[in-house]
């Protein structure tokens, strides 16, 4: 049994429902369908969610969210027109949106949740009429009925324990389940979202909960790649990997699931399909527990921008008991999280997101460590890029840190930073931002040139 | 003016007092002379310092140290009489001992600092008058008389600020100066020794305190080695390192000078020039603030082994604040002082000596950091060494990295870490102890077999 979850693109109008509706009848594997609200058709289109929320901001302002809500019933209209479905069900999803305009504001958060929400629930339900239209035995779940369960925080409600076995008898439903993502039900009853990429965490849940044999997850490209096309001209794709190298490779933002949302698929060794709704022939790239090591120690490269360092030696810093915990003591109580702490004997590192620093905190930061832990030197350096070498193979293979560092010496790239051996699967380098480019290029031609050809 | 220290091998005997008048008078530069106590003759030999803590042991078991002070006593005699200096002093340092022997033992740890000093007190004292039986203005200086404060901890006493500025009337005084080494005087007029390697540290404050020119340490070896002579046969001896190459080099122990001894010089930016008294024309090694790089990127190969590495996983470690400093905090616990923390998204490692480690304590830390952070995986490593490249040019150097892991590379050594890019003159491998020295040889055959030739 299959889970298959569809992104916006794949469900943003009646042709790409179409694409959906041969994808999940072409295989009797592909029992639960987990649907996104319609997303953009061309680049400047709106997504139903966005529309939604500007409902809700108008709403909770005291202004008449008529015009956007008549949008958000326009976008289904069309696609219902466009596939000759019933306008029964347009009926409904403007009743249930002016139904939720209506409801009590008194909590602003919950009633956002709420409006955001309708794009996939009512999604589900056109998703499910249009497939019952075409004489197949399909029907909207609500997960309410269905027992997803979650806390009350709204626009980061966390899956509660109890709701694997209560979806769990899903399994006894005839017929193709259309489930809505994104969403669910607190205790008391509340519609409560889960954070950004919130249907592919309903995908994974209901994967996990249902033990499927896979989780599809259907999206706008053919493959993850190796490295950020970008940087690199058509790069190599990545046939299958690991939820380790997926992890380590999503560092740097540049995947196409959102890390978090696989974690119930993985608690459960559920292998992770990722496919193109408009080219479902290709095999897309899988994310499996273990893989044959087969392609090179190396699977793909990740690289962000945006980091910066703070050097603090101090003579003697090496024979402090409780120097490193201190240190990171003083950047916490600043709210920093920080990425990695390379040291020497007498100085240490802390590498982390630049962007987390209001104006003035450098400053403070300085006094702080220079007060507190009686440093000699503290010393900030910014705009540093930090770049990922992903493999499972690595761990085995005495030469790979060779053959990087030496592409990135051969290509002038001077390496600030190296912090390899914690990760089985990962070493990482820092470089200057203004080297990033060219030190991935290096990177991607050492370990991928020979590949290709 | 300069400040000159002797270890105790350079004043075992009569043959060595006639080599270091000979160094002290061949330079008028050489004005204060910091001693040791009489080190050994040869492998065998007792050092002085040795019997006097036997001596202090018996007397605090209510046993009859005579012996063990007679054959004290017979080291100096034996010196005196090879270089014929009147018997008057052995006669003095004599009745020193026993005055000390019998003295206040109600605090034992006072007692013991109190015999243990008495090796270089006396040993300034004869060496004042042989230099004075060779016709020459030279005097002992009494600690007390001189300033030399410091604070009531037995066996590690810290010198005390006011010190330096007491101390610099030493100036005023005609002729050399000999100054013993390894002790000071508390507030109450108590003597309290330094830690180990005292008398270097007795050196480096007087060059401080006296503003030297250079304070040259002359101890047996010609020079410091660019690499442990027990892994690699006859390395490239070191001219000339800065403070920061040689505490990094040191970190692996196998260094001439103890480096906490260098703070007060360092701190004054005073060069230090180790020196080899069998052979004082040689140039030895000189220790400075800042030196050209002239001789490639590496100056210098440390290793030292008995590591351990705590490995710490977690799935999505990275978005949690605090985690690292919590698990820091867990080690401080039990007492354990750790030396790096490298760190891929999901998982840290800390790397620390093994000989920390208490009976019992592995499954116990394994159990907190499992409990507390609710870890994944908690797993130790055991026999690791840890291997120091340094020098001042790397930085500026951007193959370094990729010669050295080439150079590992090719020796099949497999590298479980690297930590790279706080300390700007060093970069570390952990490899497993048994490829220790295969990897140490491979790297310095890759840095200095060239420049050797």
């Amino acid at each position: 049994m299959k889970v298959v979850k569809f992104g916006g693109s794949s469900l943003a109008s009646g042709k790409q429902l179409e694409k959906v509706f041969q994808i999940v009848v072409s295989d009797p594997e592909r029992k639960v369908v987990v649907v996104s609200a319609p997303g953009k058709r061309f680049s400047e289109d709106e997504k139903v969610t966005d529309l939604l929320i500007e409902c809700a901001e108008l709403s909770l302002q005291n202004q008449d969210p008529k015009e956007k809500l008549d949008a958000v019933v326009a976008r289904y209209a069309l696609i219902a027109e466009e596939l000759a479905i019933s306008s029964d069900i347009i009926q409904e999803i403007e009743n249930d949106l002016k139904r939720r305009a209506s409801s009590d504001k008194s909590n602003p958060e919950r009633f956002m949740d709420l409006m955001k929400a309708s794009g996939e629930d009512n999604n589900a339900k056109l998703v499910a009429a249009y497939f019952q239209s075409q004489g197949v035995d399909a029907s909207y779940v609500d997960p309410k009925d269905a027992g997803l369960l979650v806390s009350d925080e709204p626009g980061n409600a966390q899956t509660l324990p109890e709701s694997y076995t209560k979806l769990a008898s899903l399994h006894d439903r005839r017929g193709i389940l259309v489930f809505p993502g994104f969403f669910g039900y607190s205790k008391e009853g509340d519609v409560f979202t889960f954070s950004r990429s919130g249907s592919d965490i309903t995908g994974s849940i209901l994967a996990n909960a249902l033990k499927a044999d896979l989780y599809e997850n259907f999206t706008d490209v053919d493959a993850v790649y190796s490295v950020n096309p970008s940087l690199v001209s058509r790069p190599k794709e990545i046939k299958e990997l690991t939820y380790r190298e997926m992890r380590e490779l999503s560092y740097a933002g540049f995947s196409v699931l959102h890390d978090e949302a696989l974690v119930p698929a993985f608690r459960a060794g559920i292998p992770v399909n990722i496919k193109n709704t408009n080219n479902p022939s290709a095999p897309g790239t899988r994310i499996v527990y273990e893989r044959d090591n087969t392609n090179g120690p190396v699977i793909g490269i990740a690289s962000d921008e945006g980091f910066c360092s703070i050097y603090v030696s101090k003579y003697l810093m090496n024979r402090e008991v409780g120097f490193g915990r201190k240190l990171l003591g003083i950047l916490e109580e600043f709210g920093l999280s920080y990425e990695h702490t390379p040291s020497g004997i007498d100085d240490i590192s802390v590498i982390l997101r630049e962007n987390q620093l209001a104006p003035g905190m450098e400053e403070e930061i300085k006094r702080r460590i220079e007060t507190d832990l009686n440093a000699d030197l503290v010393k900030f350096e910014h705009s540093l890029a930090l770049i990922m070498v992903v493999g499972e193979g690595m761990r085995r293979n005495v030469g790979t840190m060779a053959r990087a560092s030496k592409a990135l010496a051969k290509a002038k790239v001077n390496i600030e930073m190296i912090n390899q051996g914690s990760s089985e699967v990962s070493m990482m380098f820092g470089v200057k931002e203004v080297e990033e480019k060219r030190a991935v290029q290096a990177l991607y031609d050492e370990f991928f040139a020979a590949v290709m050809v």
